[in-house]
Order: structure tokens, then C-alpha cells, then sequence
């Protein structure tokens, strides 16, 4: 057993934004009980940030810099907390950090989602921890639960709310009927949604965490690269409504799934818009909220909710993998870095079977339905429901499919797209949630 | 930092109920996915039980043993997992384990909540974990989650449903209309509830879950003698139906809070069944499963659910413990143990802010209900609403209150019972869950 240390851990913090400044306001407001939980005392000894000129608090100007290579490399400091988001300088700060046997916490998804592997492999050739929860789902608890409470269990699937922005415009969408762009508008206005929105509403951010969330869910490296993505961008005020008219509503899910196909064992991790039942745990999920839902062999159904975003909430992740980093350094030992030895192949999304929700423009004449249900028995793509609306120019039909693989479900909206008596197909969602 | 080690890891179970035949089949299906996981082989090298001569299924008879003190002691044991239940012998036999230097899983609520004291300092005596994620809510992570994820935060309040049986209850009750003796019987038929059901109905388990919940939430010693705890087998049928009329069902709640009173900072830990409103994310928890909330000051409101008993859902936890406590053995460090610095005072239930719902047979003549208000009124218990229902014998009288201390809401229940014009209070239960 390694011997205890009683020596004050020395903190660097990499990025003042709203989650370092929380962070470092809770090091200094919790000191007292983060060296009880700890067993040393927790220093904060360097803060980088870009502008140095900038007005910073309550933040002791002499810890301040804006050399973060020099920073992390520094002796007097132990654990690094790495907050300025995006691919660079972040992976090399932290990497030079990691080899020069420092722990780090990351709140990085965009990083972790391509480049966990690398990272990981230096956290272990210097036996120190590299921890992100808060990359994921913010304050809630998942990447923990996932790689430590679960880890004697076999996880099948991973399904979750976990893009606050996208799930604030589709629940606004959905309360008020109002349409997309004038919600993602307001959205921006009023804070919820960054100026260029694009990572969030195009599925970006969802396919980051998809990815991180399948990699420990299974034991196998999955990047963002990955990871199956459709936005929001797309969805109408009227495929709510008819949402509605199944009894579901619209949710941005990010997926991990482990599927067979062709006889082989894959991951699917994917992310799309998909009607999901009202008595669905996840339609409940609204506003900036988060959640996430993880089925397992001997666990079962487990729900993780929260909130997925903001600076205190993510500072609480942050600072429970930083009392961890911390207590390993005076302890002895480390938490689980990557593993990968399940190897599983990624599916492509032509092999997940999932049901399709087809909305269409039609010539409103005899013999359209039958058309159109013909192309879908070509395919044995079974169909669950149909709804015929309207008349004239503005005739829409909708139908429902029952389970099938995407791939069969894909070829057959091609095939209506171009059938004569179907004017559009305007809208193509999934249905998630249900197990037909 | 600890050399690491490629040596088995051997493991005994204590036990061969529901729980230890599901972690005994696990340890069996899943060697090469734990192997891979803990770094080391995990081999099963003792099963202790109660009567050698009962056939066991697939354990090898090598393994099994009626002598489990020495089992525990012996040297090719590295984990000992505890799934006897009851004080003794678990108390003994994990002190005996841990004094040996072996980490020990258990799922053993009631022990835990009156001696995880001792325990944990035998554990932190040998430097060896101490893991009980499977006494508090079956396969839902919760103790990891409070002492690692939000070891950066401070909690405010714990408030769950972890008693599947009391829950199932409640549910049919609420569902069917039944009487409480008619699903209880129904329960015990069906094996939902033990034929001895006191521990489940009476609150003893909730309780002992919430004395285990409020030590590590609070970072204090909290025993089951701590909390205070009233069950659910007062309740009726009436009062499931007239917690309709106020939009609120029937829950049994533990509950852990951090309060002040008269300027002291306090913990209240306790038990009761009370009306929480349909729209609280505790409402819709039924049946067999379990559900905990967490506030913190920086995560906000955390929730958790999923299956809080069963044999696999449990085993689902015991092995996620003991794959931790195992790649500890491999890595050195080990996980947090008690801690108990803040060491806050228990608050008698009189001190507790409450609403309270009270249900009483009336005269049925003018002026009772004046009087009845005049009694809270005398104690500035204020009344949020009221209910009058039917006439002459069967004359009923529902009062709801805005919070108050406890000490004043009890002591205007026991003036009301002395009034001549109230022939029988039926029923007091308190209200949780709303911000009034």
C-alpha cells in the first residue's frame, strides 16, 4: 500500500469562462471542506488565462498568467483543470501535462471525443488519473456511474438528452407552435444558444458525447468520427403537431447501442430527432435539462437526470473529479482510464434497426396510400400507422413504420420520393422508445 | 506510486441467496470482461453458507464451505463479499476481514447503518476499501455518486423512494382502491413482500437507507437510531383518494436534510409516508422501483432511478464495487471510507419545517371548522386549504398547512383531538415536495 502524504495539492486552472470562475471561487469558498475530503489542502496556484490585462475577481493577481505551457509543467503544481474547450491548445497543454506526470480533469468534450485515446495512453504511462465527467451531461453523474458502478455489469444501450440548447428549442417549439428559426432566435437573444449555434443544432456537440459515452459503455474506442448525425435544423412546427397526434414528442437523442448484425456484435452510436411516447422517461426531459438513460443486463433500466449545462452545475463535476485527482495523489492509486478491450466494430447506420415516421405531400387522388404502402411491403418494412390530413394541394400523408433495418427504411422514402403522386417527402424523423 | 501487479484477485462470497447466487453466476460468465477490467484474473475461491448438504447449482463444491470466519482470514482472499444480512454474524466476520487486510463488498443496510463506524476505520486501519453501493437502492448508483461525483459539492437534501416493497403498496392502493391489509396480503402472496413485512412496512429499512444516505451526504455520523421514521401501515384508502383532490399521491420518503435551527446547523434524517404533488419527479416512481433526489448547491437537482431490489439488479452493484475494490488491490490507492468531519448535529423531528395534511371526523354543525382553524391560528401554523366532505356521522374535515415547525403542527393536532366537535382525527400525514 502506498504511503499517505499529508503536502498541500497544488491546483492549476487552465481558463477563466463561466466554469473556471466557479471553480476557482469554490476552491477558495470550500477550502476548509475540500482538505477534509481531500486529507491535504487544496491550493490553487496558477490560473491561465489569454488576457491578463482583464479584471478578474476576486482571483489573486499573482497566480494569474497567460503562459499555460509553463504552467502545467510547473512542480508546485499536481493536478491541472483544463476549461478553454476546443481541440488546441487544449490537447497539447494537456498531454505535456500528463507526461509530466500531473492528473488532469477536463470538461473538453470536443477533445475527448477524438483524441481520449491518446490522452489516455499518457495518463497510464505516468500512472496518474485523467477525469471528465463534466464533459458529459454536465453536473449529472454518468461517467462515473458508467465506468465504476456499472463496471462489473454488461451495458446494452445508452440513450440520452444530453444538448440543453436543442432540447430548450424543441420544448419551446412544441409549447408554443412557434417555428424553428424564431426559437432559435430567441434562444440566442436570451443566452440558451451560443451566436453561431451550428455545433449544437446540427448534432455536433450530441455526436461528442455519443461518442465518449459508447466508448465506456463498451469497453471500445468510439470517436466523434464515428458517430451517425442529424441536427435539428430541419424540423417543423408540423412535425410536432403530428407528433402529437402519435402521442409523442421530439427529442434530439444521442444513442449507444450494442447490435448485431450479420452475425457480428457492433456499436451503433448515433444521433437524430426522434419522436419518442409521451410515457417515455425522456419526453418528460425538458427545457436546459439533461438526461440519460442506461439499460443494462443485470441493472437494468437506470435513469441519470439534471442539468446539463451552466457554470456552477459543470463546476460540480469538475470539482468531484478534482477531490478524486486530489485523494489519489495523497492515497496512492488512480481511477479507470480508457479500456478498450471489447474492440467492437461500429455498425454502420444502414444496419440499426429503428422505426421511420415519413411525412409526405400528396396529389390527393384514389390510390396514393396504396402506392405508397406498396414501396414499404417491397422492402418488408411493415407499417404501424397511417394519418391522411387535408385536401387538394395541401393533402399530407403520414405513416409509421414498425421496426426495420434504416438501411430498408432509407431505400424506401428514396423510392416514394420519386413516385409521381407523391409531390414531397417533407419530413423524415425516427421513432425511439418503443419495442415494436 | 503503488507497483502494479498481475496476480489473481480472489474473491469469497458470503452467502448464496438471491444476491450471492447472481454475483456467483456473474464472477463465472463474465471472468474474461472482469480479468480485462480489474487488470488481473478475479477467481472465486470461496462460497460460504449455512448448510453443505443443499445443492448449489453450477458452484464448484471445492469452493463451498460452512466455515466462513475461516474463509474470511484465509490467505489466497484478497475481496470478501458480504450478502448474509442481519448484525451478526456480518459485523463480526467483515471486521475479522478487514483487520486481515481484505477489501470487503457488502449489501448489508441495517449493519452498515449502525456500525459503518467501526467497520470503516478497520478498513482505513488495513488501508483496504469498504464498498456498500448495494445497500441503498439496489442497482442504482447513489453512494458513488454522493462520496465521489459530489465530493466538490455540498448537498442540501436527500429525499428518495428506496423501499420497493412499502412502494409496490402504495402504488396498487393507489391504483385499485384497495385496503392497505388486502394488497399487503396480495404482496406477501406474490413474494413482493417478506412474510414477515414489519422492517419494510414499519420504515426500519427506509430508515436504515436514510441514516447511510445522510452520513456520507452530510459528512457525519448518522445511525438508524438517528432517524426519525413512521410507516405505512396507518394509511387507507381515504387517504389515497383525498390526496387526489389536492393533485398528490402517497409515497413512503426518506429523507435527508441540512437545516438550521435555532441558529445551528443541523441534520434531519427521516421517514414517513407523505402526499408529494403528481408533478414531482418522485410521483411517478411506482411499484418495485426506486428513485432518490439530490440537491446540491452547485449541481442543483440531481435525480436517480431505476430497480432498488432484485437479485440481479443488486449483484449489478456488488460486482461494480468489487471490480473497483479489486483494481485497487492491482493498483494501489483505494476509495473514500467514512468520513465524518463535519459532524453536525442530529434535529429532533420537532425542529423539521413541515406541511401537514389532517384528516378528521367532524359534528357536523357550524363553527367547527372556525374552531379547528382557530387552533392552527394559535400556533401560526398557517392553513393553505381545506376540505369539507359529506354529512351527519360521516361529516370529514381536510386540512392542508403552508410549513411550520413540526413541535407546532403536532402539538395543534393533539389540541384538536381534545375538541368536543371533532370526533376522531383519522389522519395525519405530512406534505413534501412543494416550495409553499
Amino acid at each position: 500500500m502506498a504511503a499517505t502524504s499529508r503536502r498541500p495539492i497544488g491546483v492549476a486552472v487552465l481558463g477563466m469562462g463561466n466554469v473556471g470562475t466557479e471553480v476557482v471561487r469554490n476552491l477558495n469558498d470550500k477550502a476548509a471542506d475540500l482538505q477534509a475530503r481531500v486529507g491535504a489542502p487544496v491550493e490553487l496556484r496558477g490560473v491561465a488565462v489569454r488576457d491578463l490585462a482583464r479584471p478578474r475577481g476576486a482571483v489573486d493577481s499573482a497566480v494569474l498568467t497567460d503562459d499555460a505551457e509553463a504552467l502545467v509543467v510547473r512542480d508546485d503544481i499536481d493536478v491541472v483543470v483544463e476549461l478553454i474547450g476546443g481541440i488546441e491548445p487544449p490537447r497539447t497543454l494537456i498531454r505535456t501535462a500528463l507526461q509530466a506526470g500531473k492528473s488532469v480533469i477536463t470538461a473538453n468534450k470536443a477533445l475527448m471525443a477524438v483524441h481520449s485515446g491518446e490522452l489516455s495512453e499518457a495518463a497510464a504511462a505516468s500512472n496518474v488519473d485523467l477525469y471528465f465527467e463534466a464533459a458529459v451531461a454536465g453536473a449529472i453523474p454518468v461517467i462515473r456511474p458508467l465506468t465504476q458502478s456499472l463496471a462489473g455489469d454488461s451495458v446494452n444501450r445508452v440513450a440520452g438528452i444530453v444538448n440543453g440548447t436543442t432540447n430548450y428549442i424543441l420544448s419551446e417549439m412544441d409549447e408554443t407552435g412557434a417555428a424553428y428559426e424564431d426559437v432559435l432566435a430567441e434562444a440566442v437573444r436570451l443566452g440558451y444558444a451560443e451566436a453561431d449555434p451550428t455545433a449544437d443544432v446540427e448534432g455536433h456537440d450530441a455526436a461528442a458525447k455519443a461518442a465518449i459515452l459508447a466508448s465506456i459503455a463498451f469497453h471500445s474506442r468510439v470517436t466523434a468520427n464515428d458517430v451517425y448525425c442529424e441536427g435539428i435544423s430541419a424540423i417543423t412546427a408540423d412535425d410536432l403537431v403530428a407528433a402529437k397526434k402519435f402521442d409523442c414528442t421530439v427529442k434530439l437523442l444521442s444513442i449507444c447501442e450494442r447490435i448485431e448484425a450479420d452475425g457480428v456484435e457492433k456499436i451503433s452510436a448515433r444521433v437524430y430527432p426522434a419522436l419518442i411516447p409521451f410515457e417515455h422517461p425522456l419526453a418528460t426531459v425538458n427545457g436546459a435539462f439533461n438526461a440519460v438513460v442506461v439499460e443494462a443486463e443485470d441493472a437494468g433500466r437506470l435513469m441519470f437526470y439534471g442539468q446539463g449545462a451552466g457554470g456552477a452545475p459543470t463546476a460540480s463535476a469538475v470539482l468531484g473529479d478534482l477531490v478524486m485527482a486530489a485523494r489519489n495523489r495523497v492515497n496512492g492509486g488512480r481511477g479507470p482510464l480508457e479500456s478498450t478491450y471489447a474492440s467492437l466494430p461500429i455498425a454502420p447506420i444502414d444496419d440499426v434497426q429503428t422505426r421511420y415516421y415519413v411525412s409526405m405531400n400528396v396529389a390527393d387522388k384514389a390510390g396514393v396510400l396504396e402506392q405508397v404502402a406498396a414501396e414499404f411491403a417491397k422492402r418488408s418494412v411493415s407499417i404501424a400507422a397511417v394519418r391522411q390530413e387535408g385536401a387538394g394541394e395541401s393533402a399530407r400523408l403520414i405513416v409509421v413504420t414498425h421496426r426495420a433495418s434504416d438501411r430498408d427504411q432509407s431505400e424506401t422514402v428514396a423510392a416514394i420520393e420519386k413516385m409521381d403522386s407523391v409531390i414531397k417527402v417533407s419530413s423524415v424523423l425516427r421513432l425511439e422508445g418503443t419495442n415494436d
